[in-house]
């Protein structure tokens, strides 16, 4: 804790959810431990050279996004039009600058979208065929909307539209499984809420977050969720901390859940974590938020609470080997 | 203040901005302080009958949406594609419960899409077509886009493309105006945050916020501002205050702001006014923010701070004569 390096830390979320019935099966995890591991790395090795916790959450994200893993980018859940509608947002700590996407179905990748929107336009948030024509003037790639589809994806839309909800608010036990339970991921895709992220402070002391998702399996067109919006789903200030949240988005919305962490650590005096576990314990269940978020403040500390049963997470300090975890 | 009843009020705004050199015109204002009038006056009926604040808030905001003199539903400014994208977001202190439509460019009443959303349906915020076809399951007013022109603000958005630049960050002075002095209205269009709102307290002691916008004239299509985020330009709690904000929206995106009058007063322990002088005068100027909000909190304290030269508003608290104001 002497050399300003070793403050540098990157900390992300893969989603937050219940354990698959599989979970209990050896080696289901592997393959997320290992996805998890190579972003932290990467982060790492980006923050190690004295980059920005700007590049590092970008770095991290772009990586979940490019992971059928994870619901971002490809991989995303499908609508309930069977079509893809991606949301991301960062923030600059520093700054307090931040730029968002939503409802946009044609951007590789949404976040490297929403940093455009921060540093290339006097905008925060642009929505649709809008935001995508702003990538686009951006030299960002866009693709044909079915990058972003999977076939696992796609069977759990099946399975969804079968039982006519969205996957958020059903019983899952209900549900029938088609994929045979030695390949199911260990936390379970029909109650998982499916968002990415990042937060990260580096050497020089400055905090950023982001975040990207797919939203919700069989979702209504047109829905938006915390992800994207600036206090609910992501947050940064220099001066509090970073977060980036993953759950029931609306309930993170009406919560004001990534801001309502760094308004009690300036005005309540609370700690980075005595903050963060108030919001996922307590605030977020008396309406009903299941979920967890990642925060990392100034000084380094972090939180990863969650009132699920797991969050794929995991955290690098520079110069310590990367830590990821899937349940409690 | 002994009566329950005495307690309900409810206040208005009709956007913030600099003074039109017209406004020291005598006249000019007479139409602005008319309209604001006769729907505080349906506000206060509404309370005194022992109405919710929730229906007072959105009877409010339709009137201000029906009123070609505001920048919500008729009479919305144009985007630069001439088109018009309105947003509109409501929260019920009671329960937060809350709803939003973004982009949406077919419904009439954009306030009772939002309204829809929060009681008919599981999300908070829908965008475009998607909230769109929602409200027309609700059974709720389709309109040709063009029901929301009017000849004065395409004749703004001739002005400014004509300067080729949105109108929020231009210096106005350099505009040349078409319409003679003696017919403008008294906050200059041209560097008017065109927002409209509603807060109340009733006599079940419950809070709401209402706002709605057309945006800015010759805005990028899909650029969505604070007014229909949660926390950002509407907020409500009943532990703490109904807030619904107007002005330069991505700042009040960034500084949180509605909800940041609620977390000074819940966790810093400042009064309502106190709390919104202090994010109005002070946290928004900080990041170059500019415009004012309506906050009432629980007990009937108003507060309707700007940091513009002038905000149109007013409040009535039932039993009492309406007040309405244009400058400081």
């Amino acid at each position: 804790m002497h050399s300003k390096e070793l403050l540098s830390v990157i900390a992300i979320h893969g989603g937050a959810g219940t354990m698959s019935r599989a979970s209990i099966d050896a080696g289901q995890d592997v393959a997320y431990h290992a996805a998890l591991q190579a972003i932290l790395l990467a982060g790492q090795a980006l923050l190690a050279r004295g980059g920005s916790a700007l590049d590092a959450v970008s770095l991290a994200v772009d990586m979940f996004e490019d992971c059928p893993l994870f619901n971002a980018g490809h991989g995303a859940v499908f609508t309930h039009d069977a079509t893809h509608e991606l949301d991301a947002a960062i923030m600059d700590g520093a700054t307090l600058r931040a730029g968002a996407v939503a409802c946009v179905s044609r951007v590789r990748r949404p976040l490297r979208a929403a940093r455009a929107v921060m540093e290339r336009s006097e905008h925060v948030l642009l929505v649709g065929a809008g935001a995508e024509a702003f990538a686009q003037a951006c030299g960002l790639e866009l693709v044909a909307p079915d990058y972003f589809s999977t076939a696992a994806r796609r069977e759990q839309l099946q399975r969804a539209l079968t039982l006519d909800a969205t996957l958020l608010d059903h019983d899952a036990s209900a549900l029938v499984f088609a994929t045979p339970a030695s390949s199911r991921p260990p936390l379970d895709e029909e109650r998982k809420f499916g968002t990415v992220g990042a937060v990260a402070l580096d050497a020089h002391g400055n905090l950023a977050a982001a975040t990207s998702t797919g939203g919700m399996t069989n979702k209504r067109v047109g829905r938006v969720g915390d992800s994207p919006l600036i206090g609910a789903g992501t947050y940064a200030d220099n001066r509090t901390a970073a977060i980036s949240c993953t759950g029931t988005g609306e309930m993170f919305i009406r919560a004001v859940a990534a801001y309502d962490i760094c308004a009690r650590m300036a005005y309540a005096g609370l700690s980075l974590d005595a903050a963060a576990q108030e919001v996922v314990m307590k605030v977020l269940p008396a309406i009903g938020g299941r979920g967890g978020l990642i925060a990392v403040d100034a000084r380094g500390n972090l939180s990863l609470p969650f009132n699920t049963e797991g969050m794929y997470r995991g955290h690098a300090r520079v110069g310590e080997t990367p830590q990821t975890a899937i349940f409690a």
